[in-house]
């Protein structure tokens, strides 16, 4: 392992958290417990089968639970991306006829787990309008309920933004949807949010959150690596996008990663429990870390609003300054932090459009991104503020 | 664990392991080796996430060089599903066009994995050519090659069938596919093969095989569950089946989960090191059940071709038997067995269409499966004989 010879005996401070999250001991630990039962497949008719079923059907009770849902309504998929995937194509492959045009409404900074998807439902012959945002990085709700026509099938705004944190008012769009829909005596659009960032800090229960559909990812909630789930009110008309043995309900085919979904649910029912500490403690943190970045460096801007974005989510426009160099040198000295966001770095052009798109295109290539965790204490901030003096001149 | 309580000191011989396979000590070794290194997003740019990409790169390497292809041919997957449905849904979206209808040809034996997924490719206007197979569980690549016509962009057959172990001809198919192609110069039809039931047994040698995509499931080699790989020759034309950050040459989008392919990798590893050792010890004791088996029921008789199957196959047809029952029965014994496959029990005609394709409708209910593993032992088989005289009568 020669990348992690450097690291002995030095301090490293970890703010990548929006990107990915370490496996907590406590869900390591659930799956050491469940370990026996989660071998088999849960189709199976023998004892050992049926344990492996019954581990499935805690598991998927204990979620549904937590975000107030009825077992039945939670599919277990790969992650964000694959629940992201399926609640958006799901409802346009449900829906598309020879004679009807399926149109969706989204905001110019989701993900590109639901970006993307928009472009090939585009491809598949769907129609798509993306509602920018202001420069506070919050979309209004007016503007989305603006765009929804009568052929409107899917509204998919993000509940807490990957790489600003602010915080999308996805219980008053669902409001003004259900309204829509209760004067046009219509069932559809449905509200899908990908809410990803959102399980250690915000509320997740469903009802009062008001969606149809909701995305959770498990590498972003101290879970397991390819897990997830997508929540799917009863009643709301999906289709699969892997077909097979017809596990979940026929909604996700494949045998199910049982030990996947065992450390999946213990990981959400973890930072649920320990959101409103968290949230405090980090919030706290998160304006200390803020006032101090911006009283150190005069000429620096924070991106998106002060207050509602996720306790975690510093992100600092530095003017001028080459992002991706300075990346490169916190590391140098110790500190894993980002720009733009990780899925972005793959593409050619790797400036932020979640930033350009909130008005604010001369920080796109000049911003970094600091998310905490639960790890994050103020010595690391404290480090970090001495580092960027170091990198930013 | 309630199911758990009663086997506490009652011997369980586990022979469904088609179905599903417990995770290696060595698989479980090696991703604690490397699990610092997995926490991690492989698209960032500080050293954790460097280690986590060379990880990654590691694994995609080793699993390239066991099966002869190059790391670019390796796309990681949830699973065999996910990898089916990207190998022939994926052909099917780069290949339809307004004035191109893609035809495709597979045979009436394959895993609702891949006949589900012809189903949809069906739905949204692909042709479908679905081939018999003879009582002996094999199909005749004569067949195969009368099918294809100028149209036909892929030929999906399966390695080894799932239920009756029978070995399909993937090597002749595909001499037969590279003839079509060089006399009509053209690219076209790929050939796909299901390999999901394959790498303990047969040459995974991709070169030698002569497919151009390939399936393979961690939970079928003890690897770790929700992983797999689908193997894409270069130049194969293939879109894929989600989409967001692009990971995976943009085949495969979402955070790739590196402690499964760290596992993923091992497994394969040691199944195929183990290959030929653990495929001569299995025939013989397959043989040894079988003969053993058709001595006991003078009515029995076996599904598939006796020699030209899986070392750790038997399948076996009871006259007028209720298959379901016996499997409880069996369980109430100390066995585990199944009848069709775990997939088929999910639907409500849980009869086995494998073995009714085959031209035994009478045997569809009445037959039971017993695959072996690296743990079966003779005594285990032994332990069966006396349990299948017991259930019946």
């Amino acid at each position: 392992m020669k990348f992690w010879d450097k690291f002995i005996g030095k301090k490293r401070v970890f703010l990548d958290c929006a990107s990915s999250t370490p496996v907590l001991k406590e869900v390591e630990q659930e799956m050491a417990k469940f370990k026996s039962a989660t071998f088999y497949n849960p189709s199976a008719l023998y004892s050992e089968a049926l344990s492996a079923k019954e581990t499935l059907s805690l598991s998927r009770n204990k979620i549904a639970n937590l975000i107030s849902a009825q077992k039945n309504n939670i599919v277990f998929t790969s992650g964000g991306t694959e629940s992201n995937n399926l609640a958006i194509l799901g409802v346009f492959e449900a829906h598309k006829k020879d004679d009807f045009i399926p149109h969706f409404i989204t905001t110019a900074i989701e993900h590109p787990a639901v970006l993307e998807v928009f472009k090939e439902i585009e491809k598949r012959g769907g129609e798509v309008t993306i509602v920018p945002v202001g420069i506070d990085g919050i979309v209004k709700p007016k503007d989305i309920k603006d765009s929804i026509k009568e052929n409107t099938v899917l509204v998919s705004v993000m509940y807490a933004n990957n790489e600003i944190g602010t915080i999308q008012p996805v219980n008053e769009i669902a409001k003004l949807i259900r309204d829509w829909r209760k004067n046009k005596n219509t069932k559809l659009p449905y509200l899908h949010t990908d809410a990803c960032q959102a399980p250690s800090y915000l509320d997740m229960n469903v009802l009062r959150l008001g969606v149809d559909l909701m995305t959770v990812d498990g590498i972003k909630i101290y879970g397991p690596r390819g897990t997830g789930f997508l929540y799917v009110r009863d009643d709301v008309a999906i289709s699969p996008i892997m077909f097979g043995g017809g596990q979940e309900k026929g909604l996700r085919s494949g045998t199910e990663n049982i030990a996947g979904v065992v450390g999946l649910s213990k990981a959400l029912e973890v930072v649920i429990k320990d959101r409103e500490k968290e949230s405090k403690r980090l919030e706290e943190l998160r304006h200390y870390t803020i006032d101090s970045i911006l009283n150190a460096f005069p000429t620096a801007s924070l991106n998106g609003h002060k207050k509602n974005r996720l306790p975690n989510n510093i992100n600092i426009c530095f003017s001028s300054l080459d992002a991706e160099f300075a990346v490169i040198a916190l590391d140098v000295i110790g500190v894993s932090a980002s720009y733009s966001s990780s899925c972005r770095t793959l593409k050619e052009d790797s400036s932020s459009y979640v930033i350009s798109n909130i008005g604010r295109e001369e920080c796109g290539m000049s911003s970094l991104r600091f998310t905490m965790g639960r790890d994050t204490k103020i010595s690391d901030v404290d480090f970090l503020l001495k580092a960027l003096k170091k990198v930013i001149k």
